[in-house]
C-alpha cells in the first residue's frame, strides 16, 4: 500500500500495519523525572508572583524546561534538582520513574499525564517554601503525541492504544502506547529513561507504529 | 496441544508457540549491577588469599551474593557498594545498567556474560587495593537460563534468541532474549533493573516464551 492510497482511505490502519514506505515512523523523546506546577504551588515554592525562567524549549509547542528545580521528599529519601517544565498548569503533577519511586519510597501508579486519580502523595521543597501534596505523583504512561490531521491519515484516534516495533540489541514490541492527538502536537513518542534504556532508544531514534 | 503431546515431540516448538497449557512460562530474576572477580583481582582488592563471604544464595545453583562490595570508578563518577557475586571466576566481569554507564561515563556494550570482546575499561576499588581493568564492563544481554532437558522438550537450543510476551500496563514482546541451556541451570529469565521497570516486571513474575 502506498501513501497515496492511504490518503484515499483516511480511516484505514493499513498504512501503519505495512512494512512499506507508508509506515508511521515516530521520533523518540525521552522524559527524565520532572514537575509541572500550579500557580498556587509556584507561589509557595518560589515566592508570591514568581515566574519560571525558560532554559530551553522542548519539542511540544509552547512547553519548555525551566531553570528552576525542586527537591522531592518521600518517606524514604529525597531526590534533588528535579526539573520543572513550563508553563504553569491548573494542577501540580510530578512524573518520576519506577526506580525513583523505590528511592523515594512511594507507590506511584502508571498513569497518563493529567490522570491524577489514585496518584500518590509527596512533599515538594523549593527555595522559598515547601508543599505537601496529597497526590500528584505518577509514572507516565508512554504515549505518542500526534497532530490530529496526521492521526486521521494513519487511522489513529485520540485515546487509542497502539504497539511500536523497536529494532536493535534490545529489540521489542512496545505495546499499550497511548495515542494523544491534538491540533498543536508535534509528532513524538514520549518514554521515560528506563523505557529508553531497556529498549535501546536515544532521543530522536525512530520507532515504527505496527498496529 | 497438550503437555503430553509435547513430550512425544521433543523437538517441536509448538508448545512454546501455543496459548495452551504447554506454553513455557519463565520466572523473572532481576539483576542489579554486580561484579564477578578473578582470583588475582580478589587478592588485590581484598588481600592475598582472601575469600568471599556468602550473604545469600541466588537462584542459579552454586552462585551466591557475597557480603563484599567494591567501588566502580569511571571517568565521570564513582558508584559505591557494588555487590560481588560468587564464586570467583576465571575472568573479572562487571555488569552494569545503561543508566550506570552514563553515571560512570563509560561506553559499555550489551553483551552476553562471558563475552568480553569490546567490553570497556574501569577502575575497581576495594578495601585493600585497586585494579585498573582494560576491559570487563558490559551491560548484560537478557537471557533465559534453562536446564538442557527442559530446553529440548520445548524445542529450544543453547544460543538461540527467542521472544517473550509480557502482560500489564507496560505490556510488550521482549525480543532477542538469548537461551542459555546447561545441565545445571535453574529456569529463570535474567533482566536488569531498567528492563524490569520498563516492562513492569518483579522478581518471580512469569513471562511466556512466544517463539
Amino acid at each position: 500500500m502506498t501513501a497515496e492510497q492511504t490518503d484515499d482511505n483516511p480511516l484505514s490502519v493499513s498504512a501503519a500495519d505495512s512494512d512499506g514506505p507508508a509506515a508511521l515512523m515516530v521520533p523518540v523523546g525521552i522524559s527524565n523525572r520532572h514537575v509541572h506546577l500550579s500557580r498556587e504551588d509556584m507561589d509557595t515554592l518560589f515566592g508570591s508572583g514568581s515566574s519560571l525562567t525558560r532554559l530551553k524549549a522542548v519539542k511540544q509547542p509552547g512547553q519548555f524546561a525551566a531553570e528552576e528545580t525542586v527537591t522531592l521528599k518521600g518517606p524514604k529519601k529525597e531526590i534533588n534538582h528535579v526539573r520543572i517544565l513550563g508553563p504553569l498548569r491548573s494542577e501540580t503533577q510530578i512524573e518520576i520513574s519506577v526506580a525513583d519511586s523505590f528511592v523515594l519510597g512511594v507507590d506511584a501508579p502508571i498513569k497518563m499525564s493529567g490522570d491524577l486519580a489514585d496518584s500518590c502523595p509527596i512533599e515538594i521543597i523549593g527555595p522559598e517554601g515547601r508543599v505537601s501534596k496529597s497526590g500528584g505523583v505518577i509514572v507516565a504512561w508512554r504515549h505518542i503525541h500526534i497532530p490530529c490531521d496526521m492521526a486521521a491519515k494513519y487511522g489513529l484516534t485520540d485515546g487509542q492504544e497502539v504497539s511500536v516495533q523497536i529494532e536493535g540489541d534490545r529489540a521489542g514490541i512496545m505495546q499499550r502506547v497511548m495515542v494523544r492527538a491534538t491540533e498543536t502536537s508535534a509528532l513524538e513518542i514520549h518514554v521515560d529513561v528506563e523505557e529508553a534504556n531497556a529498549y535501546g532508544l536515544k532521543n530522536d531514534s525512530l520507532v515504527k507504529v505496527v498496529k
